[in-house]
């Protein structure tokens, strides 16, 4: 739907984590970005090649992607200046946030005079059913997190990646604007209305096969005050048959809300793991998946072996080592 | 806004509890209902009188509210037929439904034609913040239920009625279409976007003097699969200083999911409170809230007995036997 290559607009993010739509598209589609653009005061950096708007076009870059997922989503003027120009050179713009592009007048004009078109991916094109909490066949796997933007996409994305190199059945799910950019379908969980997230989640992993397997991408956390509802959500809508663990080990705080702690895996598990055994009474945890990215490869290695002998479960930075681990523990 | 006194529609409701904006009306603001009115096979009675939409008019009724609340809220063409009619006749119309009366091509041009005007309570109608979780002043309650509907809006407005008697200062906070159509205002939260819930009911109960109670109006259930996001964003939006646990002890199942049984007490107290105290560590379980209705009052006084015993709390049923109980150990 989202026409190919990519050129990735990343603003003036004030860090790698903001960008996290255009990480992941590098990370999991490189094939598809030919560049990134950057504004005065981005703190971020995909390590692409810096590039001006017509730099992007003789790279062939079809789509301007807003690789940014800043707070409230807001489309600033600075943004605005940069995206109607790239409508008048001729792409098309694609973006997740909740400020619509489309929604944006100069911006509607830009793309109507010049034929681009404006893909808002966050918006939910569904009319989506009250869960009913029936048992689903198949099998269900959710990234829960114990905080926001640790990690849980890519515990998914690469879960994934692994069943389908064996020879399983195997989707990733996307709930989220970059997993749908990568993946082009899912459901856009955190613009859903409050009474169909749930049932958005049934919506998106339906019956399949006795061997098949979702990978759900988490949002949130059960332990972030913002966002906990859509955990909840996935929580319930998934009835997952096993949960992943989630964590970030030098974050200090929760993501945005500097005076609230990260609960510890051991929480997180006694929380999560009862809460989904209301909807899948067999849901167990099969495993934790660590981002390691902020250590060096000995710290890594030896921050998974301390969660290990902690937890008695097996621990991984899927991303890094693989995550062949995990996979273990769910067809074992 | 919504013009005084109403006719109550009860449609086709198959049961009591499907019109509970009916019944909330009537035993709230009882002042405000004229008489109801009620289609071939409805299962619901408030014990008003029953009316033609003519006899609603020389009642002096202004405004036919829709007291229903059914599975997914749509507008079946045997209600339209009535609502139709009533705008013909001059009533204004008022819903909390989903399925908005404003998206009704029919009652849009009979509304235009007639000067009629159409009320969805369920909209939000401001666009709410993403919650930021910083502590506020006041105090705050929060009602939760082992199952929806099974009496979280009236342990909320009596406990408020019985603060207001004593002289306190104290407010209900709907977060449901009834507690909106009862008191004029609130947060509609089933129908806030995902990402925004938990800032809507940090909106609707802001800073307040420190000797300020607001009563929270619960939805769903931690334990409903459909609905148990919304109650989460309660939980931590709300950041309350205490909990009422509200509980239905007929009930045989989850309302709407005849495959889930209701959690115990116990184990909701369990469940809740340990994320209650994620936003707010002071919180604590005030007491229980039975909804006794089915039982006849010496079975009521044995339920209450029994639950106060078993749970070391303070339990009444508020509607039935007055909220003092509850009220004082918040005070206490």
């Amino acid at each position: 739907m989202i026409q190919t290559p990519y050129l990735l607009f990343l603003g003036d993010a004030p860090d790698q984590l903001a960008a996290k739509v255009a990480q992941g598209i590098k990370d999991w589609r490189p094939e598809n970005a030919v560049g990134q653009i950057r504004l005065e005061g981005c703190g971020a950096d995909m390590g692409l090649t810096d590039m001006t708007l017509e730099d992007g076009l003789a790279a062939g870059a079809k789509t301007l992607v807003i690789g940014v997922a800043n707070r409230g989503g807001v489309i600033s003027d600075k943004w605005k200046v940069v995206l109607v120009q790239a409508l008048k050179m001729g792409y098309d713009l694609a973006a997740g946030l909740h400020n619509l592009l489309r929604d944006e007048n100069e911006l509607q004009s830009a793309a109507k005079v010049n034929g681009g078109t404006l893909h808002d991916v966050r918006v939910p094109t569904i009319a989506y059913p009250i869960a009913n909490g029936k048992r689903r066949s198949g099998k269900r796997v959710l990234a829960i997190g114990t905080d926001c933007s640790c990690g849980k996409m890519y515990t998914a994305m690469s879960m994934d990646a692994e069943m389908r190199d064996r020879g399983m059945k195997s989707d990733f799910r996307a709930t989220g604007q970059t997993g749908i950019l990568i993946t082009g379908k899912g459901v856009p969980l955190d613009a859903v209305i409050a009474d169909f997230m749930a049932g958005a989640v049934e919506y998106l992993t339906p019956d399949n096969d006795d061997d098949h397997w979702d990978h759900i991408e988490g949002q949130g956390s059960l332990f972030h005050v913002s966002y906990s509802g859509v955990t909840m959500a996935l929580i319930h809508g998934g009835q997952p048959d096993a949960l992943v663990l989630c964590h970030e080990p030098t974050r200090t705080h929760m993501r945005g809300l500097p005076h609230y702690g990260l609960p510890s895996l051991e929480t997180l598990r006694d929380t999560a793991l009862p809460l989904a055994r209301v909807a899948n009474p067999d849901c167990f945890v099969a495993g934790v998946s660590v981002n390691t990215k902020a250590l060096d490869e000995d710290a890594a290695r030896a921050c998974l072996e301390e969660i290990e002998a902690r937890m008695g479960l097996p621990a991984t930075d899927p991303f890094r080592f693989g995550a062949g681990k995990l996979v273990d523990t769910l067809t074992s």
